[in-house]
């Protein structure tokens, strides 16, 4: 059992949790809490930890789990991005994915046993492609959300620009609830390029924009469709909103000027998913 | 100017933005930043704060404003809830709301000459009442997105359990980006007793269940309508679940579970503005 909070796999994993540099260095992620520790793909679990507390009430939930490294409380509190930690975390291999699994909608890691029979509408993202394109999103628990929301709604995939927050930061993977295993997204190197590509590909750009001529419940969604969602303060650039097919809004009653990216995005997601199943 | 982080009035401030029942006993709470400083309702702003630099740049803001207490920098960053101030705070006294403001939809405050011209729906309001009904929900971040989001979607009121979050907590105030000022709401001293009235006043209770009969999209919210909107992690208590009229639930694909709160709550709200427009 670890017990030093200097002991060089604590200052490790310290740095995962800090630093998105040395988890790219890496290539691996921290996952944090039973469920996303319990819904991580096992073929990408490289280490497990857990605290000296959690594994005495809980044994047999690791029960030839291998490595496995115990921490005593304290050294575990060190290493966890939350106030009150659970006391299970892990290292997981990170996943490349291609524009074209975008268009796919379904990671092979979720093409297992493993699907829920309670899921609605499955068959939703065999159909076609629905992707989320962010620009510029920098609040970590409006990436969470959207990941989450998006595997919710059916989403095939989600295209982030290069300067989003990072997809393996801590409160992301916290507050996708394990939907950052499941949804396949990637950073996209040429931005201008994929999004042409997107449309080469039959993909219709609707950029959500507060100047949208259309009301977003006035478009149909069913064939090969993208959203695009701006930065949280300043939206989409013109650059990017100029390569959209169409622009969208929401309506908004009273003095509100804007809504939350993620709930906007949801609000979207939600109505194509509506006509999906209409 | 007030240099010293130990003088009675920054105490004073740093007591208002960390303490519940501080901010109840004198019925006022704490807002920052600029955009929230110019909608506050006039009538109700009691005191203005404003950092040296922040004066030095916007001098003719503030022009008149009395009272104004001017601080230092490092004074205001401590009695700042953010972690960049923009140097600007003040006070602003409570508004009481009855459970009939919750049917009517606005406040006395926002009938004035102050309201939007390019809001797209300010008749909604004015039609049937739309409520969310809250109960025991936790973060106040969930809290502050349901009260912006339900101004643009037109909700009339929203209706909370004593168990809640504090709607004065800085972070929920500041995640309403001024919605707070203008979305009649209550905290429910008799929980059952006022359910049973907005029955009575002929308002149907929609609750947000797993474990719903119908999707969400498949009844109709024109008439008098209510969402019940349950706790974070584990929804609402079987007591308010069982006075609903129905339960309804948003599907889901893939592996998700449940969406987060605001999320779910959004889609609902603009389920019912969509209907209420088309």
């Amino acid at each position: 059992m670890i017990t030093s909070t200097s002991n060089p796999q604590v200052k490790q994993l310290q740095l995962l949790q800090k630093k998105a540099k040395e988890r790219e260095l890496q290539d691996v992620f921290v996952v944090e809490g039973i469920k996303m520790y319990r819904e991580a793909p096992k073929d990408r679990l490289i280490h497990t930890y857990v605290s000296e507390s959690f594994l005495r009430k809980n044994p047999s939930v690791f029960e030839g789990v291998d490595p496995l490294t115990e921490l005593s409380d304290r050294a575990f509190e060190s290493v966890s991005d939350t106030k009150t930690p659970q006391g299970v975390l892990c290292l997981v291999r990170r996943r490349r994915y291609a524009l074209n699994d975008l268009l796919e909608g379904r990671s092979p890691d979720t093409i297992s046993e493993n699907i829920s029979e309670t899921a609605d509408n499955q068959r939703n993202a065999a159909g076609a492609p629905l992707i989320m394109i962010l620009e510029n999103l920098q609040d970590p628990g409006n990436l969470g959300t959207i990941l989450r929301t998006a595997e919710g709604a059916g989403v095939t995939g989600i295209m982030l620009s290069r300067d989003c927050v990072d997809i393996y930061n801590p409160k992301v993977i916290r507050s996708t609830m394990g939907s950052v295993y499941r949804v396949p997204f990637c950073y996209s190197q040429d931005w201008q390029g994929d999004l042409d590509r997107l449309k080469r590909r039959g993909v219709r750009l609707y950029a959500a924009h507060l100047k949208g001529e259309k009301f977003y419940d006035e478009i149909s969604y069913r064939g090969s469709s993208a959203f695009l969602i701006g930065n949280e303060s300043r939206g989409l650039t013109q650059e990017t909103a100029e390569l959209a097919d169409a622009y969208i809004r929401i309506p908004m009653c009273g003095q509100v000027e804007s809504l939350n990216a993620a709930v906007a995005a949801s609000v979207l997601m939600y109505e194509a998913n509506r006509q999906r199943r209409g």
